[in-house]
């Protein structure tokens, strides 16, 4: 059932720290199969020349972004083994997203659906262009989509998030932006411009005060506002503490660009 | 006091499996009285063939929603007992929306108060005319609407919720889409048209499987991301083992509709 | 290095109720340096005649709200202790604005940034002027705006809130209304009358039902939903004890205006 031996599941390339994967599996609408998802952990995780990227943009090709699971890997044929693999490889995905200290931002045009959704949903940043759609269909195969709801309903308001998973009826780019789904729309034209100024404003900051503010910021978020604050004030302080952070500063103060020594 | 010998205070049709329970006291602006919640309560659990439906519709009549509680029914001379009793069966139907198996939208027009706006934020789905409108209006009467809080800061962003908890001032239909307490807005004349339409997408999917969603839904959106998936990941394992699962899988796979035992 | 003795860092007004509380050190674009900190803190803490006042409004002057931090309080010529210092008094001042009993509106007008924007936040309710901006840009100088985040992350969908904290670019007031940072956007010109308006509706209602229901808020809000509904039903019921709250139900029953005693 391997896909993988034939054709790269994801295509990577990188330049001035920004790394654009590529979902690649036109065939299957970029299906995320167990195979593509490994294959999307692997490229999310890889470093080059011993580092990081300094930022990370996912991204794909057609008119759909991605389809969610494989349904055909989630047959009684496969197996209960099988789908728990694929589940525990798609929820380890989703948490690397945002556990990984690289921002990660979601190109998207198309159609995003189910596990596709879900994908976009785990992003810190989403820009989507005018044509893209936002879809989890389970009920319409019977299989409610229970995970993509986790990361769907910590991104938009309930009320939504319920239609959306009830009805199976997808929603426009612009009531993903109403919504909070996506942080920005634009024409399909300006989608890539759009993401790689972004990505480049994102990569012209210091590597390590990302990793600490963004890191924080998932953590806190997690908290009640007193500990959230408690662990935040923490952050600020080791933050000042950073090379980075007094070159940044002194900068400021002196009226001058600021140089990264990371 | 109790003015249900007299009418129904809910009426409720059904009809291939949507429910539609009218709420029923125009005089008190459907007023959501002791005796109108229990009549609501016995509405959304009662079973017609020894089954719950596959949907609920809440309506109302008029140009008023519901105006909350019977103020009536919260003086000193009812008294505290009974005032318990009245939050008790509120608190009860409002949990009941979520905690039955069976999705619950809120078909809404006209204005939507205090615990009527509740009601509505209670909901799963929430379908409005142009012409509904929300409020909290309890400081009004010097009664702060700190149990309809509850529901509405879980629905919508908290300056929102607070600007209508501390002014007690009305939002507009458009004003509640945009900040999430409604799934849907149209013209009052294709309310009951675009909601019937909902209704029907949901009917016709797996009663089980929307069962075991829904569930999940308001389970997982309580814990923490990394346990949230954990019981999310378990219910969709669970999900692949219902029978209406691997007939939509194998009907999606095959191309053809499936064909639900449930 | 204190400017306090100068000049007094925020001028406060007081008229039927309203507290107007205006952040003043317009040379350093208001920056809340920690001796502008300790007297935003005790502008809002004090009392007039033994008495908190009805509502507070923090407003500004000039094209910057207030420009976070100051920065050259920061440097490491200041010191571990004194930062400290700083971040402590600055979380004590956003929690203090939300377990104050007494409804805090900000009326912005200009750019919040930093520090400046968690301000905003941090209040119940936010009235900006179409000229009005919002940002954490705390990347552009090596310092995350890990404490701003934790008001903001509360405020906004994750997806605004991540792309604002990573790219540091400021959004517009109409942004701020459409994902929930702005409870409502007026041109410059009406800014203060709205928000005398709504402040003085505000001040209508009895102080002590404001004080139960804004504390009750911001407690059930971070509990669970079922704990949620325990706690406020229980705030319900001693609601329904005090005097201003048997007079409001009463002067409603009556149809006459409420007489508050508080």
């Amino acid at each position: 059932m391997s896909d993988s031996a034939k054709q790269e599941l994801t295509l990577v390339t990188e330049k001035n720290g920004i790394r654009r994967i590529q979902l690649n599996n036109p065939k299957k609408h970029h299906a995320l199969s167990l195979d593509l998802l490994k294959s999307l952990k692997s490229a999310i995780e890889k470093e080059s020349d011993g580092k990081p990227p300094r930022v990370i943009v996912i991204c794909s090709s057609g008119k759909v972004f991605s389809a969610g699971h494989d349904l055909r890997e989630l047959t009684d044929a496969t197996g209960h083994d099988y789908h728990k693999d694929i589940f525990d490889a798609c929820t380890k995905v989703m948490q690397l997203i945002q556990d990984t200290e690289v921002p990660v931002i979601a190109e998207v045009n198309g159609l995003a659906t189910a596990a596709g959704c879900q994908l976009v949903a785990s992003c810190d940043v989403v820009i989507a262009s005018e044509s893209s759609r936002f879809a989890t269909p389970g009920v319409n195969v019977g299989l409610f989509c229970s995970t993509p709801a986790v990361a769907l309903a910590r991104a938009v308001p309930r009320k939504l998030a319920m239609q959306m998973l009830l009805t199976g009826e997808a929603i426009t780019a612009q009531e993903a932006l109403k919504h909070g789904l996506v942080s920005k729309v634009v024409p399909h034209e300006e989608l890539e411009t759009e993401t790689t100024r972004i990505a480049e404003k994102i990569s012209s900051s210091s590597r390590s005060v990302m990793a600490l503010g963004k890191a924080c910021f998932y953590k806190q978020i997690q908290k009640s506002r007193d500990e959230a604050y408690s662990y935040a004030s923490d952050a600020m302080l080791r933050n000042l503490n950073y090379d980075d952070c007094q070159e940044g500063i002194n900068a400021f103060v002196d009226k001058r660009q600021p140089v990264w020594k990371d």
